[in-house]
């Protein structure tokens, strides 16, 4: 055996979103019939046009030196607009761009800010369900992931939270609105979140840092209800990225804002610069950086995919499927009708409708919907839903 | 303490890379007059029209789902068009795109590689000089370095290397042409090397894969000198980018390439995806992956580099200089008169002319010149290198 052992274990083992889309390959190569296929959280719309005409209007500029390395962190033009964009949705004063770092999408944001955080053996608390790169990217830091259950509606379960947290916990990465269920954590939870995290600081001395990985928190079905953690705890770090707002995944453009009363700032910022060196990022793509400025203030397709959940969700329910209802994102993660997300899975591809099953996520039982698709994938799979329900529930 | 204590000590500790760094910002915040820079690889040159155009064009067109994820290893058409290059430049008929991974730059294929080789222990083995970076990449995915000196022509120490060969050893990462000696490995260093891992895995069983990370193998002043290990050794991953060649080092392309006899082929493509997933990558800019089958077979500025080198070399050798001269890249590696390069460093400072003591690469008494610069800045440095060489050689 040549390559590592513990990849290969990865790649052997049960992955579920592998499963699943080998499932749809063998599906697609085994017929010509279409796929319906809800699996995959890609966004199904096109970027804005403004996002095309910001880059043709900036390569015709008579620039120089403009694909050329920056400063790890980013061009301060980009991190500027972020910062001054973040004043506005905070109602904050003067942000420092600073605390503010161009990442190779939210993913990459979340890898070196934990390669930042971690020594070996420290621990980060996450949440099931949850995204399942997260145990990987705490596990590639040499960090261990401790995981703790959901309360039913999906909220924080302070409680148990308070029961995990160690004098090894660096960092607790929630994720709100939450890949998979779509809901988003009420002021109860985070208010709770960061008392109980002072108080642990006030115990044992040591800060835990907040890290908000919130990709989606442009996709709240009513922006006001959203709850941003960076008002609430001070140790607060936001990863986020464009890739969902903008419908640009595939461009890798994302930032870290980094609250300005964190815990070890001044250590932090230029941490951040070595890591994106030393994880092999090196800086976020050059071009998109250049255009941010014009994009970060553009409206999204909310409304759209509100309307989709709307459909879609309306019907799952009078179909007799049970669901918490999301404040946003574009996923939706009901019960498994019959209490058995793998053979619930395996019923709903024999309508070719793919879903992932909630084991994926750590949370068995439930399945996870992407409504991120055209509208006709939806108007195909609803009648297989409703056939499958009716197969399990009868 | 918050962040994390490994983290810590690399900031604070005697990086030279960041010492030349801060020097040249003191200097800058210190006085307006200008600073001579040849301390940083960053390519002067604009990327070439056709970059703009073919970005340009790629917006036009009537596009959907161009910015969208992609599979993990990136688009078929950038792998093919590589594929397609690298059978030119190999005389290989029919490779695969399969054994192509389009990555986040060079430094992001360098990463993901020793993500997927290497278990925790496994050693791999640099030459010295070296690229700093390296031991970072290859810590930060629990590996071990095992650095071997190069000859003092800087080819490889075949014996010394075989010295160094253990049953943990899995990869062996050379980088011809060289940064930051400027010297491409000759026919005798390559076979050689060659032979000696057939050898040792003929003793031990072990497989030695050889990485060769190459981002300036079309900067080689006479192309046909370039002895490419993928030609000589079965078991060759290539690591590359446009960064150089284009002079788009901000915009984050490369790839990967796998010999197609490499070991463990069919495993080690699939755990590149997954390595790009879980390190956070993801997938490499989507719109830079769409404009690479127009730009793979682009010409490089090569001559002007030479002439750059010819001007700034040969001055040095009559100032007194002694070096070996480069085979290609944008580095000189030149022996720092006196033998002390800290001492060379800070004289030379005093004349506003910043280059890397060789300290930095683990070779004390040398510096690197990076002559990626404009034609003023050489010349406004020559004065200053003679003045330094008299004060150290008299």
């Amino acid at each position: 055996m040549a390559i590592a052992n513990r990849i290969k274990q990865n790649l052997t083992g049960a992955s579920l979103i592998r499963l699943v889309a080998d499932e749809g390959l063998q599906m697609r190569q085994q017929s010509d019939k279409p796929v319906w296929d809800l699996s995959i959280g890609n966004p199904v719309y096109e970027p804005p046009q403004e996002f095309r005409n910001a880059i043709i209007d900036f390569l015709r500029q008579d620039s120089s030196g403009y694909h050329r390395y920056m400063p790890n962190n980013g061009h301060l033009s980009a991190r500027a607009a972020v910062a001054q964009q973040l004043e506005k949705e905070l109602g904050w004063d003067s942000i420092s761009p600073d605390c503010v770092m161009m990442t190779v999408g939210c993913a990459g944001g979340i890898s070196l800010t934990l390669k930042v955080l971690l020594d070996p053996g420290d621990e980060v608390i996450i949440l099931s369900p949850y995204f399942v790169e997260y145990k990987f990217y705490i596990e590639g830091h040499q960090g261990v992931p401790v995981v703790v259950p959901s309360t039913p509606e999906f909220q924080l379960d302070i409680a148990a939270i308070e029961q995990a947290l160690t004098t090894q916990t660096k960092a607790i990465l929630i994720n709100t609105p939450n890949n998979p269920t779509g809901v988003a954590y009420n002021k109860e939870s985070i208010t709770q979140l960061s008392d109980l995290l002072r108080a642990h600081k006030d115990k044992t001395g040591k800060v835990v840092y907040l890290l908000n990985d919130s990709p989606y928190y442009k996709l709240m079905y009513d922006e006001s209800s959203y709850v941003d953690p960076l008002k609430h705890y001070e140790h607060t770090i936001l990863m986020t990225s464009f890739s969902k707002s903008l419908s640009i995944p595939g461009e890798r453009i994302g930032f870290v804002f980094a609250s300005p009363t964190c815990e070890d700032l001044e250590s932090f910022v230029p941490a951040m610069a070595f890591a994106s060196r030393v994880v092999g990022f090196v800086n976020a793509p050059a071009l998109m950086q250049h255009v941010i400025p014009k994009l970060v203030s553009l409206p999204t397709h909310v409304n759209e995919y509100k309307a989709k959940l709307e459909r879609l969700g309306g019907a799952l329910k009078e179909a007799g499927y049970e669901m918490v209802w999301p404040d946003g994102t574009f996923y939706l993660f009901p019960k498994a009708p019959g209490g058995d997300d793998m053979a619930f899975f395996h019923a709903l591809k024999e309508h070719r409708v793919l879903v992932v099953p909630g084991s994926g996520f750590g949370w068995p039982g439930h399945f996870r919907i992407s409504y991120c698709v055209d509208d006709s994938v939806i108007e195909h799979a609803i009648p297989a839903f409703e056939a499958v329900a009716k197969q399990f529930l009868s």
